[in-house]
Protein backbone atom coordinates (compact mmCIF):
# COMPACT_ATOMS: atom_id res chain seq x y z
CA UNK A 1 0.00 0.00 0.00
CA UNK A 2 2.72 2.44 1.21
CA UNK A 3 4.42 1.93 -2.00
CA UNK A 4 1.32 2.98 -4.17
CA UNK A 5 0.63 6.61 -2.25
CA UNK A 6 1.12 9.39 -4.81
CA UNK A 7 4.90 11.30 -4.41
CA UNK A 8 3.06 14.54 -3.22
CA UNK A 9 1.51 12.74 -0.09
CA UNK A 10 4.83 10.67 0.35
CA UNK A 11 7.12 13.74 0.49
CA UNK A 12 4.87 15.42 2.38
CA UNK A 13 4.37 12.34 4.83
CA UNK A 14 8.38 12.70 4.94
CA UNK A 15 8.42 16.24 5.67
CA UNK A 16 5.95 15.90 8.93
CA UNK A 17 8.18 12.65 10.20
CA UNK A 18 11.26 14.89 9.98
CA UNK A 19 9.38 17.96 11.76
CA UNK A 20 8.44 15.59 14.55
CA UNK A 21 11.89 13.96 15.20
CA UNK A 22 13.70 17.31 15.03
CA UNK A 23 10.79 18.79 17.80
CA UNK A 24 11.79 15.93 19.78
CA UNK A 25 15.31 15.90 19.19
CA UNK A 26 15.14 19.74 20.41
CA UNK A 27 13.93 18.79 23.69
CA UNK A 28 16.05 15.75 24.65
CA UNK A 29 19.43 17.50 23.51
CA UNK A 30 18.66 20.88 25.21
CA UNK A 31 17.63 18.27 28.42
CA UNK A 32 20.61 16.19 28.42
CA UNK A 33 22.93 17.44 25.72
CA UNK A 34 24.90 16.50 22.97
CA UNK A 35 26.71 13.10 24.49
CA UNK A 36 23.37 12.93 27.46
CA UNK A 37 20.98 12.02 24.73
CA UNK A 38 19.90 9.21 23.57
CA UNK A 39 18.74 8.77 20.06
CA UNK A 40 16.13 5.41 21.08
CA UNK A 41 14.39 8.45 23.58
CA UNK A 42 13.89 10.90 20.38
CA UNK A 43 12.40 7.72 18.15
CA UNK A 44 10.02 6.88 20.73
CA UNK A 45 9.03 10.78 21.51
CA UNK A 46 8.96 11.69 18.21
CA UNK A 47 7.60 9.00 17.37
CA UNK A 48 9.67 7.51 14.42
CA UNK A 49 11.54 4.17 13.90
CA UNK A 50 14.98 5.21 14.92
CA UNK A 51 16.10 3.99 11.44
CA UNK A 52 14.20 6.69 9.35
CA UNK A 53 16.36 9.16 11.52
CA UNK A 54 19.72 7.52 10.49
CA UNK A 55 18.07 7.83 6.84
CA UNK A 56 17.26 11.16 7.08
CA UNK A 57 19.76 13.00 9.12
CA UNK A 58 22.71 10.64 8.79
CA UNK A 59 23.09 10.18 12.72
CA UNK A 60 23.55 11.65 15.84
CA UNK A 61 25.72 14.54 15.25
CA UNK A 62 23.97 15.29 11.83
CA UNK A 63 20.59 15.49 14.14
CA UNK A 64 22.40 17.63 16.66
CA UNK A 65 23.54 19.97 13.50
CA UNK A 66 20.10 19.73 12.57
CA UNK A 67 18.41 20.67 15.74
CA UNK A 68 20.83 23.91 16.24
CA UNK A 69 20.69 24.80 12.55
CA UNK A 70 16.84 25.09 12.97
CA UNK A 71 17.32 26.50 16.56
CA UNK A 72 19.36 29.62 15.76
CA UNK A 73 17.42 30.44 12.00
CA UNK A 74 14.24 30.21 14.00
CA UNK A 75 15.94 32.92 16.69
CA UNK A 76 17.39 35.10 13.93
CA UNK A 77 13.77 35.09 12.08
CA UNK A 78 12.26 36.22 15.37
CA UNK A 79 14.89 39.21 16.21
CA UNK A 80 16.21 42.04 13.85
CA UNK A 81 18.94 43.78 13.90
CA UNK A 82 18.89 47.71 13.71
CA UNK A 83 22.64 48.73 13.85
CA UNK A 84 21.83 52.25 15.56
CA UNK A 85 19.78 50.52 18.15
CA UNK A 86 22.28 48.00 19.05
CA UNK A 87 20.42 47.78 23.23
CA UNK A 88 17.39 47.40 21.57
CA UNK A 89 18.80 44.36 19.47
CA UNK A 90 20.37 43.19 22.92
CA UNK A 91 16.70 43.19 24.63
CA UNK A 92 15.09 41.60 21.52
CA UNK A 93 17.47 38.92 21.46
CA UNK A 94 16.79 38.43 25.49
CA UNK A 95 12.88 38.47 25.13
CA UNK A 96 13.11 36.04 22.09
CA UNK A 97 15.12 33.90 24.29
CA UNK A 98 13.08 34.32 27.35
CA UNK A 99 10.23 32.73 25.76
CA UNK A 100 12.54 29.48 24.57
CA UNK A 101 14.80 28.84 27.66
CA UNK A 102 15.10 25.68 26.31
CA UNK A 103 17.09 27.20 23.29
CA UNK A 104 19.56 28.76 25.36
CA UNK A 105 20.08 25.40 27.10
CA UNK A 106 20.55 24.42 23.36
CA UNK A 107 23.15 27.25 22.58
CA UNK A 108 25.20 26.53 25.91
CA UNK A 109 25.40 22.66 25.40
CA UNK A 110 26.76 23.40 21.89
CA UNK A 111 29.55 25.47 23.15
CA UNK A 112 30.60 22.94 25.85
CA UNK A 113 29.98 19.55 23.42
CA UNK A 114 30.57 21.09 20.22
CA UNK A 115 32.38 24.77 19.85
CA UNK A 116 32.92 25.62 16.13
CA UNK A 117 29.57 24.07 14.87
CA UNK A 118 27.75 27.21 14.20
CA UNK A 119 30.74 28.29 12.06
CA UNK A 120 30.69 25.45 9.95
CA UNK A 121 26.70 25.53 9.61
CA UNK A 122 26.29 27.91 6.60
CA UNK A 123 23.00 29.82 7.18
CA UNK A 124 24.26 30.90 11.04
CA UNK A 125 27.53 31.74 9.26
CA UNK A 126 26.34 34.27 6.26
CA UNK A 127 23.37 35.82 9.24
CA UNK A 128 26.44 36.36 11.27
CA UNK A 129 27.98 38.42 8.39
CA UNK A 130 25.36 40.19 7.58
CA UNK A 131 25.29 41.40 11.16
CA UNK A 132 28.78 42.40 11.28
CA UNK A 133 28.53 44.02 7.98
CA UNK A 134 25.58 46.44 9.13
CA UNK A 135 27.37 47.31 13.10
CA UNK A 136 30.72 47.79 10.71
CA UNK A 137 28.14 50.57 8.39
CA UNK A 138 27.10 51.83 11.23
CA UNK A 139 30.41 51.98 12.85
CA UNK A 140 32.07 54.07 9.63
CA UNK A 141 28.93 56.44 9.59
CA UNK A 142 29.89 57.29 13.26
CA UNK A 143 26.23 56.03 14.66
CA UNK A 144 28.60 52.60 16.88
CA UNK A 145 31.53 53.40 19.12
CA UNK A 146 34.93 51.91 16.91
CA UNK A 147 37.13 50.79 20.20
CA UNK A 148 35.88 47.09 19.21
CA UNK A 149 35.70 46.16 15.97
CA UNK A 150 32.23 44.85 14.62
CA UNK A 151 33.12 41.16 15.01
CA UNK A 152 34.14 41.87 18.73
CA UNK A 153 31.21 44.03 19.23
CA UNK A 154 28.89 41.73 18.40
CA UNK A 155 29.91 38.94 20.01
CA UNK A 156 30.38 41.18 23.41
CA UNK A 157 26.51 41.95 22.80
CA UNK A 158 25.42 38.74 22.42
CA UNK A 159 27.77 37.39 24.83
CA UNK A 160 26.08 39.71 27.45
CA UNK A 161 22.41 38.64 26.35
CA UNK A 162 23.35 34.79 26.83
CA UNK A 163 24.91 35.79 29.83
CA UNK A 164 22.16 37.71 31.19
CA UNK A 165 19.61 34.58 30.34
CA UNK A 166 21.49 32.01 31.75
CA UNK A 167 21.88 34.37 34.91
CA UNK A 168 18.20 34.73 34.70
CA UNK A 169 17.19 31.21 33.93
CA UNK A 170 19.28 30.19 36.46
CA UNK A 171 17.40 31.90 39.43
CA UNK A 172 14.10 32.23 37.54
CA UNK A 173 14.46 36.08 37.61
CA UNK A 174 13.74 37.60 34.39
CA UNK A 175 13.06 40.88 35.76
CA UNK A 176 12.86 44.23 33.90
CA UNK A 177 15.89 45.10 35.94
CA UNK A 178 17.92 42.68 34.21
CA UNK A 179 16.59 43.70 31.33
CA UNK A 180 17.53 46.98 31.83
CA UNK A 181 21.09 46.55 32.78
CA UNK A 182 21.69 44.70 29.98
CA UNK A 183 20.30 47.63 27.33
CA UNK A 184 22.72 49.87 29.73
CA UNK A 185 25.74 47.56 29.43
CA UNK A 186 25.19 47.36 25.22
CA UNK A 187 24.59 51.52 25.41
CA UNK A 188 28.01 51.95 27.33
CA UNK A 189 30.04 49.45 24.68
CA UNK A 190 27.73 51.36 21.53
CA UNK A 191 27.83 54.97 22.01
CA UNK A 192 30.50 57.15 20.64
CA UNK A 193 32.83 59.54 22.42
CA UNK B 1 46.81 -2.96 61.95
CA UNK B 2 44.56 -0.13 60.06
CA UNK B 3 42.92 0.19 63.48
CA UNK B 4 46.42 1.02 65.29
CA UNK B 5 47.54 3.42 63.27
CA UNK B 6 48.05 6.96 64.97
CA UNK B 7 44.98 9.44 65.17
CA UNK B 8 46.78 12.35 63.26
CA UNK B 9 48.57 9.74 60.36
CA UNK B 10 44.73 8.74 60.18
CA UNK B 11 43.69 11.85 59.55
CA UNK B 12 46.79 12.33 57.58
CA UNK B 13 45.32 9.74 55.23
CA UNK B 14 41.89 10.61 55.41
CA UNK B 15 42.92 14.43 53.86
CA UNK B 16 44.73 12.40 51.08
CA UNK B 17 41.98 10.44 50.51
CA UNK B 18 39.68 13.33 50.23
CA UNK B 19 41.92 15.22 47.93
CA UNK B 20 42.51 12.68 45.71
CA UNK B 21 38.51 11.97 45.22
CA UNK B 22 38.19 15.69 44.31
CA UNK B 23 41.06 16.04 42.09
CA UNK B 24 39.57 12.52 40.57
CA UNK B 25 35.65 14.41 40.23
CA UNK B 26 37.16 17.39 38.70
CA UNK B 27 38.03 15.93 36.10
CA UNK B 28 35.66 13.87 35.62
CA UNK B 29 32.67 16.40 36.48
CA UNK B 30 34.32 19.03 33.93
CA UNK B 31 34.45 16.08 31.08
CA UNK B 32 30.94 15.03 31.53
CA UNK B 33 28.96 17.41 33.68
CA UNK B 34 26.74 16.44 36.68
CA UNK B 35 24.50 13.96 35.15
CA UNK B 36 26.69 12.48 32.60
CA UNK B 37 29.31 12.05 35.35
CA UNK B 38 29.72 8.92 37.37
CA UNK B 39 30.93 8.44 40.96
CA UNK B 40 32.01 4.40 40.25
CA UNK B 41 34.47 6.62 37.66
CA UNK B 42 35.42 8.82 39.99
CA UNK B 43 36.43 5.99 42.60
CA UNK B 44 38.37 4.24 39.91
CA UNK B 45 40.67 6.97 39.32
CA UNK B 46 41.24 8.28 42.69
CA UNK B 47 41.67 5.62 43.46
CA UNK B 48 39.41 5.19 46.51
CA UNK B 49 36.42 3.06 47.62
CA UNK B 50 33.07 4.48 46.68
CA UNK B 51 31.55 4.18 50.21
CA UNK B 52 34.10 6.25 51.13
CA UNK B 53 33.08 9.03 48.81
CA UNK B 54 29.49 8.93 50.23
CA UNK B 55 30.98 8.82 53.46
CA UNK B 56 32.90 11.59 53.02
CA UNK B 57 30.39 14.03 50.29
CA UNK B 58 27.36 12.54 51.16
CA UNK B 59 26.02 12.26 47.83
CA UNK B 60 27.16 12.71 44.26
CA UNK B 61 25.40 16.12 44.80
CA UNK B 62 27.67 16.73 47.65
CA UNK B 63 31.13 15.81 46.05
CA UNK B 64 29.82 18.38 42.68
CA UNK B 65 29.29 21.13 45.63
CA UNK B 66 32.90 20.11 47.03
CA UNK B 67 33.90 20.46 43.56
CA UNK B 68 33.13 23.69 42.74
CA UNK B 69 33.48 25.25 45.90
CA UNK B 70 37.29 24.16 45.68
CA UNK B 71 37.92 25.72 42.08
CA UNK B 72 36.32 28.56 42.61
CA UNK B 73 38.34 29.73 45.69
CA UNK B 74 41.72 27.96 43.88
CA UNK B 75 40.67 30.95 40.86
CA UNK B 76 39.80 33.39 43.22
CA UNK B 77 43.01 33.33 45.26
CA UNK B 78 44.92 33.40 41.30
CA UNK B 79 43.36 37.03 41.12
CA UNK B 80 42.88 39.68 42.88
CA UNK B 81 40.36 42.75 42.53
CA UNK B 82 41.32 46.32 41.98
CA UNK B 83 38.21 48.17 41.68
CA UNK B 84 40.47 50.76 39.80
CA UNK B 85 41.51 48.58 37.10
CA UNK B 86 39.20 46.32 35.99
CA UNK B 87 40.31 45.51 32.75
CA UNK B 88 43.03 44.02 34.03
CA UNK B 89 40.93 41.78 36.84
CA UNK B 90 38.83 40.82 33.64
CA UNK B 91 42.68 39.84 31.68
CA UNK B 92 43.68 38.34 35.09
CA UNK B 93 40.39 36.16 35.32
CA UNK B 94 41.20 35.13 31.48
CA UNK B 95 44.35 34.58 32.26
CA UNK B 96 44.01 31.91 35.07
CA UNK B 97 41.30 30.27 33.47
CA UNK B 98 43.78 29.68 30.48
CA UNK B 99 45.33 27.33 32.44
CA UNK B 100 42.51 25.45 34.04
CA UNK B 101 40.37 25.30 30.85
CA UNK B 102 38.60 22.17 32.71
CA UNK B 103 37.23 24.76 35.20
CA UNK B 104 35.17 27.05 32.49
CA UNK B 105 33.63 24.36 31.53
CA UNK B 106 33.21 23.11 34.82
CA UNK B 107 31.98 26.60 35.65
CA UNK B 108 29.24 26.13 32.17
CA UNK B 109 27.66 22.57 33.68
CA UNK B 110 27.33 23.99 36.80
CA UNK B 111 25.26 27.23 35.49
CA UNK B 112 23.45 24.46 33.63
CA UNK B 113 22.66 21.99 35.69
CA UNK B 114 22.63 23.27 39.25
CA UNK B 115 22.12 27.22 38.56
CA UNK B 116 22.10 29.40 42.09
CA UNK B 117 24.36 26.55 43.55
CA UNK B 118 27.34 29.32 43.68
CA UNK B 119 24.84 31.22 45.38
CA UNK B 120 24.63 28.84 48.50
CA UNK B 121 28.19 28.37 49.16
CA UNK B 122 29.19 30.54 51.50
CA UNK B 123 32.87 31.31 50.71
CA UNK B 124 32.02 32.16 47.10
CA UNK B 125 29.09 34.22 48.26
CA UNK B 126 31.29 36.03 50.40
CA UNK B 127 34.05 37.03 48.00
CA UNK B 128 31.23 37.86 45.60
CA UNK B 129 30.10 40.36 48.23
CA UNK B 130 33.50 41.38 49.03
CA UNK B 131 34.55 42.44 44.95
CA UNK B 132 30.79 44.09 44.59
CA UNK B 133 31.32 46.57 47.82
CA UNK B 134 35.24 47.29 46.29
CA UNK B 135 33.74 48.37 43.01
CA UNK B 136 31.27 50.26 44.84
CA UNK B 137 33.81 52.09 46.70
CA UNK B 138 35.27 53.19 43.50
CA UNK B 139 31.69 54.13 42.07
CA UNK B 140 31.37 56.40 45.00
CA UNK B 141 35.32 58.19 44.90
CA UNK B 142 33.53 58.80 40.86
CA UNK B 143 36.52 55.96 39.61
CA UNK B 144 34.38 53.69 37.99
CA UNK B 145 31.61 54.87 36.32
CA UNK B 146 27.98 54.12 38.00
CA UNK B 147 25.51 53.54 35.07
CA UNK B 148 25.30 50.13 36.02
CA UNK B 149 25.15 48.96 39.25
CA UNK B 150 28.53 47.54 41.51
CA UNK B 151 26.80 44.07 41.07
CA UNK B 152 25.55 44.20 37.75
CA UNK B 153 28.92 45.88 36.63
CA UNK B 154 30.82 42.78 38.03
CA UNK B 155 28.39 40.48 36.48
CA UNK B 156 28.63 42.27 33.43
CA UNK B 157 32.71 41.69 33.58
CA UNK B 158 32.41 38.08 34.65
CA UNK B 159 30.15 37.54 31.63
CA UNK B 160 32.45 39.07 29.28
CA UNK B 161 35.82 36.91 30.65
CA UNK B 162 33.72 33.83 30.75
CA UNK B 163 32.10 34.47 27.29
CA UNK B 164 35.79 34.97 25.86
CA UNK B 165 36.89 31.91 27.18
CA UNK B 166 34.43 29.74 25.96
CA UNK B 167 34.89 31.21 22.79
CA UNK B 168 38.73 31.11 22.55
CA UNK B 169 38.63 27.50 23.63
CA UNK B 170 35.42 26.41 21.10
CA UNK B 171 38.14 27.48 18.33
CA UNK B 172 40.89 27.44 20.54
CA UNK B 173 42.20 30.52 19.83
CA UNK B 174 43.67 32.30 23.07
CA UNK B 175 45.07 34.98 21.66
CA UNK B 176 46.10 38.15 22.43
CA UNK B 177 43.66 40.23 20.27
CA UNK B 178 41.23 38.54 22.23
CA UNK B 179 42.52 39.18 25.47
CA UNK B 180 42.79 42.73 24.10
CA UNK B 181 39.11 42.87 23.13
CA UNK B 182 38.03 41.87 26.59
CA UNK B 183 39.96 44.84 28.41
CA UNK B 184 38.72 47.27 25.54
CA UNK B 185 35.27 46.09 26.26
CA UNK B 186 35.42 46.04 30.27
CA UNK B 187 37.03 50.01 29.25
CA UNK B 188 34.48 51.19 27.78
CA UNK B 189 31.89 49.77 30.76
CA UNK B 190 33.97 51.19 33.40
CA UNK B 191 35.20 54.82 32.36
CA UNK B 192 33.17 57.32 33.82
CA UNK B 193 31.86 60.02 31.71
Amino acid sequence: MTRQTAPGAAARDAAATQQRILAAATEEFAAHGFAGARVATIATRAPANPRMIYAYFGSKEGLFRAVIELAVIQMQDAVTLDATDLPAYAQAVFDAYKEHPHLVRLALWQGLELPGLSDEIAPIRRANEEKTAAIRRAQLAGQVNDTLSAAQLLDAILTLAYGNLVLAQGIGDYSDTRRESLALAVELLVTPR
